[in-house]
């Protein structure tokens, strides 16, 4: 047995697998053409100063970072945020806004691995730049829909927050920033109570202590509902009362727009990010303990990476989850399977024949093996068996001499003189 | 501006360029398909020691090669075949030969950037293992022709040679292997005349150095005559004799499975990589200097790789330098443009409308964009034309009331209000 393997949190994506990975693939493709998101392809190496630029500590420290031969110190990408932003910043940055940009491919991070969690990881990846509106939020959320129904996945719920709510209640309250993202950072860990304790130390009024602890429980699928109360908590803050009127409208717009999409509204949601600057987003299922997707706004992103100011909303879908969760739920993948041929020539001299006949099938659409290992009929013919062949094509001479060849259904153990330009019909049923 | 660029020799593909990508990148997987390769996807970094192990000093010494985080000598992958050979050594260790695997990514290697060459570069890539007949051979180098083919590419040009010729003259002259390597590499060089100045020195009989000397000018389209030639050269050395019609059977095959192949033998080709041990191959085209595809026969590599013997045999194909040489061929993609569409409501109230009538129309499979940036009709409408929209739906109250809207033709200027369950039918034209 060889002592070679994949290096630890590195996978094999087997024929299966890789299928399933494609066929996921391209489903997020097709969302990218319907909702008209152009795809770019950005490097996988890129410059560790772009990639470390806005990465929070924990993903910075985790990067796949070293020097080229030439001595300059990349990394491998942990997101592909940073390199679109670099696009937008460069390439793009006189082109008439809005930006739709679509990329999917590996990303890298040194975590540990865990189910659904690996060093290699696939994301694709959805950014709508250029509009501050609600509707480029919705829009956001509705095609991260459209993406995981269309790959068949089921109960699957949105979680939407917001994070310009706190933010805006700590800014009227003048806690210095480094304070609020400590408090985010904490919400995000699911440590509320921590989170509380840390707002009340630092000093704001005590009603913003009560309202802020009211707004970490208001939590649900009643949306309008949930809504009206953040509205009320947060009533003498003018800031986080736009924030709480934006979300609002987002969730009317995608209530009205399309109505099968289940969200729970999260007044205490926060996402590891610091760059998020509006509403927040992430999508989980009842058989997985990590999300499948996550995304939100972003509108100062761009600026920070020296580009014009750009509001931007974006998602990235998490492939290696989605793929788990579908073969959790059991989904099949709704491409039909297409038949499959194997040609045996009957003897050596009959191998360019068997070609042949083979470019004949292939051209018309059908996947069709040639039997190369020089094996007798009978072995060929188990192998085709084993292998699940729907037809063999036997190649012998006597039949050829009347331009035939004999085609055998491996389901049924029948076989039939077949004229070749009858062939694909007869195979293609 | 921004300061942010990408590495040197790394390159973003912006969308024409992506799609063109992808257009190739799906007439691969669908040649796969076609002839029953199973695609695998292997993981960008792989141990060092696993890359290096077979990989000739030029490309192990221009690896990306680096410590992880926990301390492991990892590399990013600069050719496909370790990481198939490692899952032929070990996952597929047991399963029924032959093995058709496919495989398609993005590769690294510290070159020196110049046309048509990038430091990550794209490769779709065949292997069909556990065959040693030359059938596999002839199937390898027809999937590449249906594969060049189906991208559009014209005049490419097949170079066919096989290394069993001279390490075959070689071995029968007690030649030492390190020194047939050397003349090996001079000839990949195309150092023609320091090859045979080495031959001389090497101490061969005379006799063996005008055969070689002979051997490396015979070159040409008419590959009958060229064998013949080559036939005569080798005469008297078995192994090199073997080698010859082995050659002359798989060509023969090619010729006869399919005659639209324009193949060049060449006696004198050889290529970098030590471990090819027959056929190989390589394919050009006139309007560039680099080879879009190459590759051979390596029988002795797996069990390097700590598998199983298995005979072996496979192509890379370059997929930066075939969308180069589709560009350069002005070849067009074969896609059918699909139809966009625009949807502009006409005042904030009617935007869910919009959203709701823009799903609708991408249900039935239409490219649609939502106006997301909340700009007065005449600048949306503007905008439209500047993207080369083909229909503009705008969304007004009272065209609404009456469960319509106004489809406007961009190309046309002209519009006319259509009922909303006529809209997919109009548009689909």
């Amino acid at each position: 047995m060889s002592s070679f393997q994949t290096v630890r949190g590195m996978r094999d994506f087997m024929p299966e697998e890789a299928k399933m990975m494609r066929y996921i693939e391209g489903k997020a493709r097709r969302i990218a053409e319907l909702y008209g998101y152009k795809e770019i392809i950005t490097p996988v190496v890129e410059s560790y100063e772009l990639l470390s630029a806005k990465a929070g500590e924990e993903v910075r420290l985790r990067m796949y970072a070293f020097k080229d031969l030439g001595g300059r110190m990349v990394a491998l990408r942990p997101e592909f945020t940073p390199s679109v932003a670099r696009l937008v910043a460069t390439t793009l940055r006189n082109e008439p806004r809005p930006f739709r940009l679509f990329c999917v491919g590996s990303l890298y991070r040194y975590d540990e691995p865990q189910m659904g969690r690996y060093r290699e990881f696939w994301q694709s990846n959805f950014e709508l730049m250029g509009s501050n509106k609600p509707e480029a939020d919705a829009e956001i959320i509705m095609l991260t829909n459209d993406f995981l129904r269309s790959v068949g996945l089921k109960n699957y719920v949105f979680k939407v927050g917001h994070v310009g709510v706190l933010r805006g209640i700590f800014a009227q309250e003048n806690v210095e920033e480094k304070n609020v993202n400590e408090v985010m950072q904490l919400m995000d860990k699911k440590a509320y109570a921590e989170a509380v304790r840390r707002v009340k130390e630092i000093g704001v009024s005590k009603k913003c202590v009560e309202n802020v602890q009211r707004l970490i429980e208001l939590k649900g699928k009643d949306t309008l509902e949930i809504v009206g109360k953040m509205r009320e908590c947060v009533g003498e803050y003018d800031k986080a009362l736009e924030a709480v009127e934006n979300l609002q409208e987002i969730l009317k717009l995608i209530a009205e727009g399309e109505s099968k999409i289940t969200i729970t509204v999260d007044a205490g949601f926060a996402r590891g990010l610091e760059y998020y600057t509006g509403a927040i987003f992430e999508v989980n299922i009842p058989e997985l303990d990590i999300a499948l997707a996550g995304g939100g706004r972003y509108d100062r992103l761009i600026e920070l990476f020296g580009g014009e100011p750009t509001p931007a909303v974006g998602i990235a879908h998490g492939l290696d989850r989605i793929m788990l969760a579908m073969q959790k739920q059991g989904t099949k993948m709704d491409a039909a399977e297409a038949k499959k041929v194997v040609v045996i020539p009957a003897k050596e001299e009959l191998k360019a024949d068997a070609l042949k006949i083979a470019n004949k099938l292939r051209g018309a659409g059908i996947t069709v093996e040639v039997e190369v290992m020089g094996r007798k009929m009978g072995k060929a013919l188990e192998d085709a068996d084993r292998r699940k062949m729907d037809y063999a094509i036997i190649v012998g001479e006597r039949e050829l001499k009347d331009g035939a060849v004999v085609l055998r259904d491996m389901a049924n153990r029948v076989q039939n003189s077949v004229k070749i330009e009858e062939l694909v019909e007869r195979v293609k049923g």
